[in-house]
């Protein structure tokens, strides 16, 4: 499928709504990694995260009787909040189905947003229960966090960013969680750019991307230890196929490594960046040699961090 | 005196050794403060921080003869690293007297840039003997972090770069420590706007600047207990007349109200500031009458914070 004109088309028409984030260079980080980074700042993006980018487009996907009824979608971080600023921008109802563990700052962040917060059980299936009750008493949309077509585009839109200002890089790196981020990207570098390989981080604790990637099938974690809380689900079968084709690698990273590369970020950078977002950098720490005099972009996907809970 | 000129030609000749740093906003903290404030960040300047603008300009200043014979400071702050690396960048000797019980990471990063540490004991006039000790024996040049007027002017070529870039601002805050870069604002605001105010702001705990800018005559600390470690010193007889003459007021802010402005500004600006440097913004938070919707530069002077010790 040829999406060049649709990526244009929606990138156009969440514009209005977005920021064209500035792309931040640090000399010292530079000359650590031996390669020419090029970081994209999703962490100054609106809500702080790329996240936004998504939800808005795919609530510009819905028709006005859709719009009219609401969204609804369950996460307990980033896009809780992305879907409830979305349908305030957009002037719609968003329901946000919450797990009861869900931190306290979360909750918080959804309620200033306006979103209608529904608090479910922990698992997975309570909350995907209690969005079916909604959808059905309400008539609102579903939206994915990440296995939505108009989602991976949305956030496609990055990278088709930071390709418009560097068109000549041989490298972008994202972390990799859901896969919309990744997919995304994936396509945006295939349609924008001669030449650029897309790679993703992730965390070893998590590294169901990883196995997937290898085996050909959509595989799951045993596991969600890791400090990246934002990578702990797996792929969908709408993001996986195009990160099947367009993915050129998925580097994992020890938890201290990945650590060791925000510390790194904060301090020599002086910017605010969540665990999950630093990963793509830890990878190019990792394997240097593979990046080695390279042109790279990163995606600093967000900067939503509880800062009463530090890894340092 | 006319400074318009020498703070042209001394911009000038530190250009190619600094950053032209981004100025920030967010929609959100000038909807908090009910003014529009432009954030000048100084926080992503060359090792952190505006002093090495000021440091560059003093070694510009030296005789061939005298930056042969390197220079020297006392320091256990940013100004040690502002020495060090000025003399680097400019190929010349820094000794950099240093107190027993600077911390750990101030000495290492001082090493990491060039400065020949020299240890003395914790008392101010401990460093200064020492520091005389070196100029006895290597007749370099001593180097004072706020009270030298290549200091000052150099310092307020932020200030400067900020009118230059927004030529409207009512309000320019600045911290007040040693007072070089309030003294260096204030002159660029007189010299570069039309009716631009400038105000400072200080630590309630170490008010010595708003006493002194009130009695006429330069006033002392007796405790140094604030969070604020960069704005404990005193004002000097240079850039006290300055001040006198061309800045507005300065106005005192309580220890909560700076971790409360700190912790806003990472929260939602997601870059990293300093405690000393976020005194400004807790003063127009403390007096939003007098701000109300003007429009606003606040100098967000340095990003240099030890991530293990937080007040959050």
């Amino acid at each position: 499928m040829e999406y060049h004109h649709i990526l244009k088309e929606h990138h156009d028409r969440i514009k209005p709504f977005i920021h064209n984030t500035p792309v931040l260079r640090s000399s010292l980080l530079d000359s650590l990694a031996g390669a020419k980074i090029h970081f994209k700042c999703e962490n100054f993006q609106k809500m702080g995260a790329f996240k936004i980018r998504g939800a808005v487009n795919a609530v510009l996907a819905l028709s006005e009787d859709q719009r009219a009824k609401g969204i609804v979608t369950h996460s307990s971080g980033n896009m809780a909040q992305a879907v409830s600023l979305a349908a305030r921008i957009l002037g719609i109802k968003a329901y946000i189905v919450m797990p009861e563990n869900a931190p306290q700052v979360k909750k918080d962040a959804v309620a200033d947003y306006g979103g209608e917060i529904h608090i479910s059980g922990n698992h997975i299936k309570d909350r995907e229960l209690m969005a079916e009750t909604l959808i059905e008493k309400h008539g609102c949309s579903f939206i994915h966090p990440s296995n939505d077509l108009n989602v991976i585009l949305g956030q496609g839109t990055a990278a088709k960013e930071l390709l418009e200002d560097y068109g000549d890089l041989d490298f972008i790196l994202t972390p990799v969680g859901g896969g919309g981020l990744l997919a995304g990207t994936a396509l945006s570098a295939h349609h924008f750019s001669e030449n650029c390989k897309v790679i993703a981080g992730e965390p070893m604790t998590v590294d169901d991307a990883y196995r997937s990637f290898h085996s050909g099938k959509i595989e799951f974690n045993e596991s969600s230890n890791t400090i990246a809380d934002g990578l702990r689900t797996h792929l969908g079968d709408i993001n996986f196929p195009i990160i099947q084709k367009h993915v050129h690698d998925i580097i994992r990273v020890e938890e201290a490594e990945i650590v060791q590369a925000m510390r790194l970020i904060w301090e020599r950078m002086k910017i605010i960046i969540e665990p999950s977002c630093v990963v793509p950098f830890a990878a190019v720490l990792k394997q240097k040699e593979k990046f080695k005099n390279k042109n790279i972009g990163i995606i600093l996907s967000g900067g939503n961090v509880d800062l009463s809970k530090l890894p340092f």
